[in-house]
Order: structure tokens, then sequence, then C-alpha cells
């Protein structure tokens, strides 16, 4: 039985990243964001949302550039304190203790920390109401070298645990259900 | 270390959902996408992306309306095997012994068995190369009954494992990590 629910935002579980921006020679901060995801694939296309209350809304706005950072087990806590505290009272890399490193093509850093950063270039800014939606290409991609399958050449972000994001609660994945594809083969198998 | 990598499709884990869409008493088509998320807050905003050539594309085209339900455990494979097959070789409905039931504000029907049903409208469509972006409105939530926490009134999604997609996986959600803020109580507590 279904009923009516209030509405909002309820779409789960989603991404929780750390978007790093700013100059890495000059002022820098982080925010995260869990509304963030993939929009395009050729070419690749992400976009975070953010009120225009946030510190690094004038930063990107500015310099038309930030950077993905996908938070891991590891970097939970400091996810979760980057999301909560502003860069207009912290230098939130020093904070945290997270170290600004050189991208290959903007400006902004990445957070060394994090296993995976995607340098994006902000070709849209969107006016949706409480938010704005920064349209983005991804124009780098920097990953940590102990986690690209020498083989397969693939990167290995669920040895990491990335973190989801649902209801208010940060979250490791867990169990794997299958792989894309894999009712088809189930079927198949079946007969 | 860091190496540089090819530039894609990066972000991980997204949330895996079955869009329903055209008329509950006409033609209707389910598709699974994970090119999906939260836009903005206020009012609710979500979008998908669709590859021009879905069958669901053309649907959502012409009747600006579509459903977005949130997958479980239980609807893995049915959400993996209608992301895989076309609704113009199979009615999706039928094939997964999916319900379709009438919505409260769209035509688009929603997926009886899954607990949380988001009615949006289509406010634009951008295209942006490989996708078009379908940028909509939430405009009802239908929610399980028995998932309403009677006392607080919150839905507690949470307890029916919703899907999380990454690198072409399905995966549960696993270990709760915290909740929004509690790296600040953490530090508080420590002093």
């Amino acid at each position: 039985m279904k009923e009516e629910f209030k509405v909002g935002t309820m779409l789960y579980p989603l991404p929780v990243v750390m978007v790093s921006c700013g100059d890495i020679n000059g002022e820098k901060n982080i925010v995260t964001v869990a509304w963030t995801g993939t929009i395009n694939t050729e070419p690749p296309m992400c976009y975070i949302s953010l009120r225009k209350s946030r510190h690094s809304h004038r930063i990107i706005s500015e310099t038309k550039e930030f950077v993905i950072n996908i938070a891991t087990e590891q970097l939970a806590c400091a996810t979760d304190w980057c999301g909560v505290k502003s860069g207009r009272d912290f230098d939130k890399f020093r904070e945290m203790r997270l170290t600004p490193v050189e991208g290959r093509v903007v400006k902004a850093p990445l957070i060394g920390e994090s296993p995976l950063n995607l340098e994006c270039k902000v070709k849209e800014i969107k006016e949706l109401g409480s938010h704005d939606m920064f349209i983005a290409e991804v124009v780098a991609v920097n990953a940590e070298s102990t986690l690209i399958d020498k083989s397969t050449g693939q990167f290995q972000l669920n040895h990491v645990h990335p973190l989801a994001y649902s209801h208010g609660k940060y979250y490791k994945l867990g169990e794997k259900l299958g792989s894309f594809g894999y009712s088809v083969n189930k079927k198949m198998q079946k007969k």
C-alpha cells in the first residue's frame, strides 16, 4: 500500500564527494556535495549543485573550475566535516590535514588523499532555486597508481570503499548483487 | 602516487533506478538509469540522462513526464534486465511481472513493487552529446506505508537496501559510517 508523502529530495543512495576549488597557489577551499552525478558519457560530463551562500559557490563561479575527489571510508570524517564547516572560517586543507596537489589541467588543487580526482571545467551555471547547478566537463582524471590493475588497465575503485550517502547517513558499499547484464546471463543459464 | 588516467565517467557510486514512462492506459515502458541525481532542494528537482536511441527517450520527450522508482535488493534482477533490453521488443512490466500503478499527478505508471516512486515533470531537455539530460521537478512522492515511521513521520528507505551502482556493478549499502554532522560531535566529545 502506497501513501502520499511530502514532496522532497528522496532519490538515494547518492555519491558524496569532496569538491576542491580555487587556486593551489592562492585561495582554495573544499566543499562536500551529494547533489552530484554523471550527466553525459561522450564527452564525460558531471554536475555539482551548490547553494549560493556556500563559500565555494563564489570561488567556482569566478574560476569556472573544480575537482571532484572521490571520498572513501578513510576520508569519511573529513568529508563530513568539510560539508558542515565553511571555508570562510577555516582552511579546510590544514584543519583536515589534507594535501593540496597540483592538477594536470586546472589550477584548482586535487586532494592528495583521495584515490581518484576528476578535474572539471564549468560549461554552464544554471539557477534552479535553492541551488545553482554547475554543469561541467571532465578534462582530466588522476588515479592512484596502486589501484590500477596492470593487466586490465581498469581502475579498482570498489577496492577502496567509495562512500555513498543516503537519507543523511554515510555508508560503505556492501554486498555485490551482480554486474551489468547479469540478469540476461542468469536467464540463459536457466534454459 | 597519482597517474593520469583516461578521461571518463568515473564518479561513483551512483543511484540506479527504474524510470517508468508513458501512459498507464496506453504505451508504457521502463528504462534503468544510473545517470540520475538530485539537482535542487527547493523546489525538489532531479534529472535523468538518456541516449537518444533509447525507446523511453522518445516517450518522455513527448509526454514530458516520468517516474523515478527506487530499486531495492529484491528488484535488482528486474532493474538490470530493464537496463539491458528495449521496450521496442518487450513489454517490460509483463516480462518482469511488475505492476503498473496509477500516479497521483502524472499519467506515467508507478512501479508498484518499488517502495518509493517520485513523479516528475520535465522542465527542460538539454542536449549534451551522447546523452540528453531531462531536468525535472518532483511533483508527487508515493511511499510504501509500512516503511513510514509513524512516530517520526520519516521514510525508512535504508531498511529496504536501495541499490547503488559502481563501475558496472550493483551493490547493497553496507556498513553505516556516520550521520551528517557526526565529525563535529565526535570532535566535541574528545574535548
